[in-house]
């Protein structure tokens, strides 16, 4: 354990597996106090400077190579994806007329992940606090985008990607039988899972029950489809997943489907 | 039929059942005209006020007294409606951390009916246009109260008001049993239904649900409780509504249970 | 005075005019009991109730006609008040990039009033809480239409109704040049006033300013014109008025300008 | 010129000042493409990535070592200050009635810089899109904050980062005797410009009267001052601008001002 003092008796404690652990936090406080940076805020930025350059660095047998940049590479990624997604919202909100009639009674939302590199937990996600809600005939994202925002997403997301690392993104939608057609007729690849055949051990584990599914779903077809959908189970509405590269991946296919969506339906009329 | 003529080859068609309806529109049309209003919106409303005053006039056996201040108590009772219902989601969203734990994954609503003797359909329910949403440990209202917002819980309000005309708010909250042991703890009356019960005849008409549910919760106990509730379906999510004479009334116990909720489970934790 | 006793040793007091006023509260009340309305708001309504139905009512030389429906009259003219300006605020919105422009410094807003007949005070003159305000290149209502909501456009339409009680609505916009260059094309009439040229015993009564101003500006033509506009003072933006029947009246006339004011930009860069 | 060909007779052109522009180009297109990503992008994105290296490089006499983590290190900075912003603006929400009585009519806003090494421009300071806007008794941000949302802060911000670097956030309050007086008792330094001192050579420049009157205000004090003021000029409303090393900084002093500011309103009415 190591210590640094600041101020008058105060310190902090932390756990330093190398001496080079030390070191970064040390270096990093030189130049914070340097740049006079608050005392207490330069020691907690570097420790979590330090663990990030040490584990994202370059392992050798007896040593690391810290990745210095690690932090500010994170950093960068995560304002990239809340852009992406901010402006995937913002077509979303534009084409309200093709997508109303896709969410479901639990509301639609939309994640992005940081690259699998940096996916560690579900605050790695970024979805839409409040999710995106139908008001008359128009939709409303409620929030601007966030980490953490969705766990429901982000633990399918976490499962997809791995299996396809550069699935990123993913948008649930109301289950139809009328839009499962369209889905098909578009040529999307797809796949489900049963939720009640969910193993008991399983569905005791909170929630472990769309990791389940979600592998099931890729089990079933030997690859990452298009779409995984269930059929909902008591209790549970079924739902549809829509899954891409990033962002605008995922409202693309949305834009389709709903598109197809109207057009059936006013076939339907005449 | 009768025709209003208005400008140049213009006119309006309508059926006066008799011609106290034709005198109303008279009337309406030539103090609108006299007030400059435009021709044609003259006429459209005349219509309205001549059908409302006649509907809420005085009946006797061969002839009707028309009401002509119908379309004004109506409306007033509107402004009133949207009024307090716009309070009492005031009230929640200063409340959140009460109320955000009560949200379910269909997120919440609340709705208020027009007095009984002016409910005629769904548009005459007032609720939240894209209900009111769980953002983070907050709650959120997407939009400010709106008439024909909640077909759900207009369906739901206009059968509990074929029993007690007084009871006109409702909100719909989680189902959870460690809910409904607080509704009982706290002396609310409650009743439920069995979604699972539905006769076919009944599941094959649309919206003929809810009314069937709440009729058959009622009928279990005798009166209109101040909860009923209905343990989810295959593909339906499990839900308590909550029930008063106004919204101010169901939002005093939504209050009651979501304090008791937050107690309950810091003494879980203790 | 009198008084109504209601519960153990609860009581309000309240001046009546006469003893038809103690009748019309006693009434009143009677009737809210019936309905098992909550005594206390009964007795509150009442007052209100009465003191509306005198006011309104028909004024002999030695005797009142109460108008009972006075308070109903009000609220459903509120209630369409509210919904001509929302609506009119929506056509905004979707006409985002013909407004933007129009946005002062100071944010635009727009103001309805009750019919001339119920307009008391400020109160009764509804517009935007926060108003409205540019974002990017669109424009958006910080919320929905209120009562009380602008002080400054509510005085000047005070003003505006005194002449012409049939202008109802008012909203504010950037002042330039080129814009009433386009007014003039558009062939509005119009007015201005100058502050600088408002008298000490004016400038020194709160609020007293733009009624002065519009008294002048009205004076200045001798009739209500569409626009009334000042250039500003020290410390002050100047500013455009746009006056018209209802909301619907004065957003067609913003468009047009707004319109032309497009056309002859991009005129300006061929 | 250089040209980068991709697909079937797409190409890019580009100046590479040296053949180490070239280089970077190539390998980033190299990598970008190992990703999957789209070509057409990846090339965008290796133009910018290439241009920032080289500015961002350490310059010798005749070559220029890249720093090739500048962009990330950029868009790392841009996520810590659209979070910090978005923080500071949850915290004068949370405390609107502190707040509410400093906007002014042109209404609030508050901005945060890129560390001067990478402010290129107004679009490296982040601002809130539409304001902060007071609404009844409370304040309200229009929208989340983006980069280049204020012209007229980013320019003053400009200014004093000339002279203090560290000073990056900013926001603008009313002018008022009275709370000019506050600030001077909270101790808090500052200084002023008279903008009816405008040399017309200034004036006549779009954007420059700013960055001459906080230099004046500057200049007059030998070093930036906590508040800058001015007094508003004809159609100008007057305004005070408070600075800070960060929005937390910003917002700290904000309260502070508002809390004394109702302190005195109250004592004033006792």
């Amino acid at each position: 354990l190591n210590f640094i003092r600041y101020g008058e008796g105060n310190y902090v404690e932390f756990e330093a597996v190398t001496s080079l652990h030390k070191d970064l936090v040390a270096t990093y406080v030189m130049v914070a106090v340097f740049n006079r940076v608050d005392l207490k805020q330069a020691v907690s930025d570097a420790l979590s400077f330090a663990t990030k350059a040490l584990e994202f660095g370059i392992k050798n047998i007896d040593s690391v190579v810290p990745e210095v940049y690690a932090s500010s590479i994170i950093d960068a990624e995560r304002f990239k994806v809340i852009n992406e997604l901010a402006q995937a919202v913002n077509t979303i909100e534009e084409n309200s007329q093709l997508i109303a009639d896709l969410i479901p009674e639990v509301n639609m939302n939309i994640a992005y992940s940081l690259p699998k590199h940096f996916l560690k937990n579900l605050n790695d996600v970024a979805a839409i606090p409040g999710r995106i809600t139908r008001v008359g005939n128009s939709v409303k994202a409620v929030s601007p985008p966030e980490f953490g925002a969705s766990k429901h997403l982000a633990r399918a997301l976490m499962k997809v990607m791995e299996h396809s690392p550069e699935i990123r993104s993913i948008a649930n939608i109301r289950f139809d039988t009328s839009i499962l057609k369209i889905i098909e007729k578009l040529g999307y690849t797809h796949s489900f899972y049963d939720r009640s055949l969910e193993p008991p051990e399983i569905k005791s584990v909170e929630g472990a029950t769309i990791p389940w599914g979600v592998g099931e779903a890729i089990k079933r077809v030997g690859y990452v489809p298009d779409v995984i959908y269930h059929k909902g189970d008591y209790g549970k509405e079924a739902m549809i997943a829509v899954l891409g590269r990033d962002p605008n991946d995922v409202v693309r296919k949305l834009l389709n489907i709903g598109r197809a969506l109207k057009e059936s339906e006013i076939r339907r009329w005449c």
